[in-house]
């Protein structure tokens, strides 16, 4: 199990910075840049989770492995950047399974590093987002954070229900499955039907 | 005065919840995106700062009250919006109790963990407006620090009166009073007559 | 030597400022607002290494003379600006040598804590670039990251140049000459010839 974690924690890593580094724009549209952005997209929500928790080192700084998923995710969509452009709904799914398995990860890691359920959740959240948050403000967009479908919504949603049940002890492993899965589902929903929340204004 | 503070610094948590969720635009118009702008603008200065003095845990990490007064206070602003933002003037009262208040907190915190005055006075101002600055960033406006009342400079000025009485070893709370007095009518005056520094580019 | 760096570093904060206060645009012209771009340009970079690293004190709390340092890089700004904005080429020397300088100073500080040398590297270029994306960002520039001449790619060139021969057992005081010039050329041929990366979307 514990091996399969590290895999796929270096498999989203991947994902993540090829998501990245496609999201480039003519204004900053060279290697380096994509480069850059994959980068940040890929390790910004672990790193500010891990700031602000004291947690040291940085995963992407302990272990040297995670700097060359990211190298990797930037050539391989350097190299196939017109074929994988074309594939944008594919991405979706990739990105939704990426943030569902980084939030309750993240949650996890700010349990064990002995966090209140509620600042953990939010730990979650920002694991899986705040990348592409980063990202999007050093881009001058609007951060991903703030597009009319529910997403980071369901990451904090995803991430209350595991809570719930560590609370009612279920096998973590079965959990994890179902956490998320509810994730990914309510991610998928919500852009297929075009859900969004309420409007604060009325 | 302990508990005078405590539940002083949980008030100006609230209220600077509530300014921050009143600020959502048309953009970024839902529960969630109000809920994440309060949650930033309340804790990203006092964030900044501990981060920078690597005071761990943060405060709202450490005590679960914090993130309850801002879920009450985007709630709060949530269900009176209409009524709140008819009220922007006693806003403008409030958010500058607010920033006076925490401004001079952040230079106790800081001189408590040891560091130079000039840095105390710093990590004060920083306290107060950075979680405002966080939130323009994020939603791609003009950092409130920017704008041309007086604003960041008020604090920095307050924080050195204090510093100063500091050393002329004034009762503490006579000190606090005075210096929080300071920044709170310079800032009123500033906007009242429009005061502003002198321009750079002559 | 040593005692050369240091008065190098504190020079290199000095130009920083300077150069971060002359970036003033019309919506953010005064004293303060010209003093926190040259602050954030300063320190951003090695704040940002720092923090990420886990090293505390930064650099600029734990030794007041930066702050001076800055405090008069702003005020010959503000006193001199009229001047100082026709002397926009000489600028660029400067500002080349103090990145080319920080990128090498950067790495150094991140092997002496013990990381990986590709993190090293990395390390090296936020120290010398991050400063100047900070302020591009709370000002809603584009990041001068994304420009399109050489930039931060330069960085990573020489830091890299400079791991090579730290590997060779290069001597340290010529490992800094070579590295630090390969920087500065570098990224004056790119300035000179209009060189860019090659582009992303083909």
């Amino acid at each position: 199990m514990t091996q399969l974690q590290y895999i796929l924690e270096l498999l989203g890593t991947f994902f993540f910075a090829i998501s990245g580094a496609l999201a480039v724009r003519d204004q900053h549209d060279d290697l380096f840049g994509a480069g850059f952005m994959g980068f940040v997209t890929a390790i910004g929500g672990g790193t500010l989770r891990d700031i602000m928790l004291g947690s040291y080192p940085l995963v992407w700084i302990g272990d040297i492995n995670f700097l060359y998923a990211i190298l990797v995710g930037v050539l391989v969509a350097y190299a196939f950047f017109k074929y994988l452009i074309k594939l944008r709904r594919t991405f979706v799914l990739f990105d939704t399974l990426g943030i569902s398995f980084f939030t309750i990860l993240g949650v996890e890691k700010a349990l064990s590093l002995g966090v209140q359920p509620e600042i953990a959740a939010i730990m979650g959240m920002f694991s899986a987002v705040m990348g592409g948050v980063i990202r999007d403000v050093l881009t001058n967009d609007t951060p991903v954070l703030f597009r009319k479908e529910i997403y980071a919504t369901a990451c904090l949603a995803g991430a209350a229900i595991y809570l719930v049940l560590v609370n009612l002890q279920i096998d973590r492993t079965i959990n994890l499955l179902i956490s998320i899965a509810i994730i990914f589902i309510f991610r998928i929903i919500a852009i297929k039907f075009k859900l969004s929340l309420p409007n604060f204004k009325r």
